[in-house]
């Protein structure tokens, strides 16, 4: 019974601990995740009151082609409704893009530290990765353009990039497309773009008319709160995303994440207030990072990337004990923590934590 | 930008007109949809409380590996933990075996006429699909295990079979899994072996013990009640599910089908009140098609598929103007109609509606 050898030396999916049991473990009261770029102020009530309206209707199936939710976002978005597919979250997108375009040695490009999804589902495909380095924590686009061969299939680039939480310019992103030859797609991975405040960034959705070979990437999962109901998007060119659909499974998103995404597109409010505290957050864990003495990069999602200056995973262990769950584990940056913004309490219990940590931990 | 050749042919999913669109253009003010094999008694209360408790935790990510469910649902099933794998759905699960064992040109066998996720899934590997065909609506083993090769890698047996509703009985199955290579998976589909209860059937988790080879699949859309949730899980071999793991996307299951699901293994009452009405509703909608003097096949799930002697497209149709969402188009039974069985209202206003259909729809 042997399944594809290039998925084998895969890592295996490892499970976080509950937190309950974190709690139990350490014998704590109390445990503030900041690992996983969640929104802490919630979600739309008028999500919420979407889903109790659906509550009835759990026994039958989802609409497939996620009608309503597809119209109301092509409305939202001012793009066209073919222009759309969903997913179980937005890895869900990327999974369907490698399994609909990605064959054996095609090559396929990315940043070395970016969200892991792309390259798990290129290495699933048997593709080539072709990794190229960041530079401050950045998209080397000038690098990745130059990666390009007759074999690549597609470029991956996340914006801001997941976990460095930089962004490249508008201005940098058109200058790299116009060298991108048509055959190659490029998938932006806009899932924390809604969050950025920088006026040199602008989202992808005005580069659609121009660049045909550009596939968007959004999720539901970040600012607008639904993380756990697993509903994400990609938008692109009519032809590429009826492709996508190929290979989408006919019930891909359920029936609450979809009356739940379509309602809190309607949630300015909500959106602008996460919008504000994100940023009075970041603004708090900068100031008091440089109090610190510890480097960071520029943040622009809903998460801070510092450089602790001891080893990560002695860092993450002494956080832990002290009741903040934060994540590390980069190769290429192995003293440097990815910490989510929390709400103000949170951030500020985070800080009193490292600063015992920084106490306790050897610097390397 | 082209895509993988293989997947150019495949069938864009076709969406469903909504319910509203369907009761606007014809002019009705009810539409019964008895198309997808939902549970038309609902879901167990058990799961909506669970649903409601968690709806303040929708902003954080599920716990990906299903920890509370999996511990929940191995006690059920009398498993480990580790013979457990979920989906968003069982056809994710269909997902993730093709994609980690199915390659190039290997070989995999299935009925001619059954649940469509297999062929679809195997077309999108690249691997070579062997339909056998269906005998008086059954699963033909001796004919499906005398098509397997040296290149064979997976056989699905769907079991009871979606659409034509009939069982391989326990011995029938023992006998042919005894001639089945090791080398060979062999997928055993009982999304609804929850509602059989012919005593020659029994479901298939007393065999993983002597077959290694073998996989299950369940659901919880059909006689929990949860379709519009997505979730369904595997059961095997440990070695299996690991690799099947491998590729999973890490979050494919959301909270609240996780809690819902882990709620519902709960509710015994609520699953023989549905086996007790379902079982009326067939021997209800069975005897009047005798009256109406239409063969059907002997139904073991929660629908019925029956020859209504006329083309199915056009039964279909006059169907649907009447208010009745049935499904037609299969290849070897151009004169079929499946219809999920209804709450007993809707089973005998689908009767009444039949009755007229075959009055207007001339005879093939």
């Amino acid at each position: 019974m042997q399944p594809k050898s290039n998925i084998v030396h895969l890592p295996v999916y490892k499970p976080g601990k509950p937190i309950e049991d974190v709690k139990r473990e350490l014998g704590l009261s109390e445990v503030i995740k900041l690992a996983s770029n969640e929104n802490p102020f919630g979600f739309s009530n008028f999500a919420k009151s979407a889903i109790q309206e659906q509550l009835q209707q759990i026994n039958y199936y989802p609409d497939g082609a996620s009608v309503e939710l597809t119209s109301a976002l092509a409305t939202h978005l001012l793009v066209k409704p073919e222009q759309l597919i969903f997913g179980t979250g937005s890895s869900d997108i990327i999974l369907m893009i490698a399994r609909a375009f990605l064959t054996l040695e095609d090559e396929t490009i990315m940043a070395e530290e970016t969200f892991s999804q792309y390259k798990h589902n290129a290495e699933v495909e048997n593709a080539i990765v072709v990794e190229v380095p960041l530079v401050d924590g950045k998209h080397d686009l000038v690098a990745m353009q130059a990666a390009i061969t007759e074999r690549t299939k597609i470029i991956w680039i996340c914006n801001p990039n997941n976990p460095t939480g930089t962004i490249v310019t508008n201005e940098e992103l058109v200058a790299f497309l116009d060298k991108v030859p048509d055959h190659v797609m490029v998938v932006l991975d806009e899932a924390y773009g809604e969050y950025v405040e920088d006026p040199s960034f602008s989202n992808g959705i005005q580069l659609l008319d121009k660049y045909h070979n550009l596939v968007l990437l959004r999720t539901f999962s970040k600012i607008y709160g639904l993380a756990s109901l697993r509903i994400g998007y990609g938008i692109g060119d009519p032809e590429i995303i009826a492709y996508i659909n190929q290979v989408r499974e006919p019930f891909n998103t359920t029936r609450l994440a979809q009356v739940a995404a379509k309602a809190a597109l309607a949630d300015d409010a909500f959106l602008s207030y996460c919008r504000e505290q994100n940023r009075a957050g970041i603004d708090f864990i900068n100031q008091e990072l440089e109090r610190l003495g510890l480097d960071y990069f520029p943040a622009h999602g809903n998460f801070v990337m510092f450089d602790a200056k001891r080893a990560s995973s002695e860092v993450f262990q002494s956080l832990l004990q002290k009741g903040i769950v934060a994540r590390a584990g980069w190769k290429n940056y192995p003293n440097w923590i990815r910490i989510s913004v929390g709400t103000m309490p949170q951030n500020e219990k985070f800080i009193a934590a490292l600063e015992q940590v920084l106490q306790e931990v050897t610097v390397q």
